[in-house]
């Protein structure tokens, strides 16, 4: 029986020393994750005592969860190729190596995200056949989230990278999220296909070439919050600004809104009054509670998770996990850009 | 007594067919900008009937305004280039051929951007040295606005490029919004020097040795709306991007709290309460209250409002056209282009 249950559980290595409140909030996480669901194993890589000493504030299913010992901590303004080489010990080395090994299914760390992007390709490595693994964060919008890809430490990409990106954007919408025929666009500086720089301009007709794709053609920036896409394909450098404009952006106005609705004392009646009903509006342009992003073609999950985050959303990127593994993403993704090279090999 | 005081006033031309809401918005931001003040004279480009039509609704002083006939019209979705230069009779071209024979100081369009830009090159011509004329708009931050630099139409810039945004958006800042020792970034992916795409890493350091700039180093996208820099250099296609984004997602989390605050009849009550004291928050993250963005860098002064700019928008842009004339920035700019080309050849 035990084993049977075992066979089926998805196995989540967490960095419980990475990110801003580590190790409280990743052990918190773990917990929350394996008291609200059986079909999931986390295994705690960090400092053993340290480790052990945060889970005993609490109760859960013991059976669930595992500690794995690590003494090194990379710190996140660590040169990261020199932290993965050098610190063989550190959570981040040690855990992605239980993926490597194929002893878990995943690795999410709230850690350095350098250091989380050069282990992903070093040490997990990447699906036969992908150039480049990409980042890709889902983004709140209007209607809902989109993937944005590749928001990661590739810039300078390729038109090909666009398109493997666009692909991997397309099964990831399409069987973690749910979303039928997933859109995919191209981030453009204007809705024309002769508009944008070179990259663009050499992508976007092999995008529009990719049968397999719902290949909308062009988005510009302006329509993202629009929720106009459900795939925004860009190159990293593109792809990091616009994530972390979208954070910083919506946390100052937010700060913006709050500090104009107490200015006066009308306005602080006006204030409290409104907002509970306000609250639910600016949680869905959260960024956090939309759990990690992917670092997709690999072989094995990595998640980043923000340095900043709390335990709903450590919990919420291992659940991510399970989906991951249960709708088999990694091999649909083999398959796809296996069968896509059949296609331009012919 | 006339001619002295017409000796003083900045003329500045006035595309009255271009923008959402043309003629009547331009007219009526002519009209309001001549009543203000007397050191402005607003020449009107357009369908001679058409503009005083709209004119004759007004009175203001008739010696401020005067009428320039110009039968044809560029639409938004017109190819830029053939318009241009198709297009002899059309607005865009006849005003800015006005700039180009120095009949007039300034040139301001709500139209077709593209127009703008390739007309703002060709016709009016850039400054001897200039290798771009980069697009420099005013987004709004915590602490007042910044000057995004380059937001224009020179896609796949090289680092000489934007060392030389930097220096035209230093004086900018500096003698037209009055800011001391503009602090000026560079867009990037993290703080650390050795972070970056191609471009910016060949761009930094060229940056730090520009002992006439005061260059703070790298900004992230999440520290724009901080207001951690007064002049953020970027090349067009992020600058486009960032542009864009920060209007769309300020309209479309306006409208989310606008719908969140109504949502219930308790938040509804608060909402009115609360109402008047944000207005002025979320005044000061509209962009169309700061004027339009000037072309730096040209043989005169062409600035491009919003396509959907109202009479306000169009009064600040005329407005902002008379400090760049008494400011002489275009003086400091050739004296500055000039000293630098001296330096580097030295």
């Amino acid at each position: 029986m035990q084993q049977n249950q075992d066979a089926g559980r998805t196995k989540v290595v967490l960095d419980a020393m990475g990110g801003d409140y580590a190790p409280a909030e990743p052990v918190k996480g773990a917990v929350d994750a394996v008291c609200a669901r059986e079909d999931i194993e986390v295994i705690l890589v960090g400092q053993e005592d340290v480790v052990r000493g945060e889970l005993s504030n609490y109760s859960y299913p013991s059976g669930q969860i595992t500690v794995v010992h690590a003494e090194e901590v990379i710190e996140t303004a660590e040169p990261p190729v020199a932290a993965i080489r050098k610190k063989k010990q550190s959570s981040i080395v040690v855990g992605m190596n239980l993926v490597k090994r194929k002893e878990a299914d995943a690795f999410v760390s709230a850690g350095s995200s350098g250091a989380v992007l050069v282990g992903g390709q070093g040490i997990v490595g990447r699906i036969r056949g992908i150039e480049r693994p990409p980042l890709a964060p889902l983004i709140p919008t209007e209607k809902g989230v989109s993937l944005l890809i590749d928001c990661g430490a590739n810039v300078d990409a390729r038109p090909s990278h666009l398109v493997q990106f666009a692909r991997m954007g397309s099964v990831y919408m399409e069987h973690v999220l749910g979303v039928k025929r997933p859109r995919v666009a191209i981030v453009n500086i204007g809705a024309e296909e002769e508009k944008g720089n070179a990259l663009v301009k050499d992508t976007f007709p092999l995008l529009k070439e990719c049968t397999d794709l719902n290949f909308v053609g062009s988005i510009e920036a302006r329509e993202i919050p629009r929720g106009e896409a459900d795939v925004i394909v860009c190159e990293a450098f593109v792809g990091n600004v616009i994530l972390k404009l979208y954070e910083g952006l919506s946390a100052t106005l937010i700060d913006a809104i709050k500090k104009g609705m107490t200015s006066t004392l009308k306005s602080k009646i006006g204030a409290a009054l409104a907002l509970p009903a306000l609250k639910g509006t600016l949680k869905s342009f959260d960024a956090t509670q939309y759990g990690g992003a992917p670092l997709l073609g690999l072989n094995g999950l990595v998640v980043k998770t923000h340095g900043s985050a709390k335990a709903v959303e450590i919990t919420n990127s291992i659940f991510q996990c399970v989906t991951f593994k249960e709708q088999d993403i990694n091999g649909r993704i083999r398959k796809n850009i296996l069968s896509s090279a059949e296609q331009e090999g012919m």
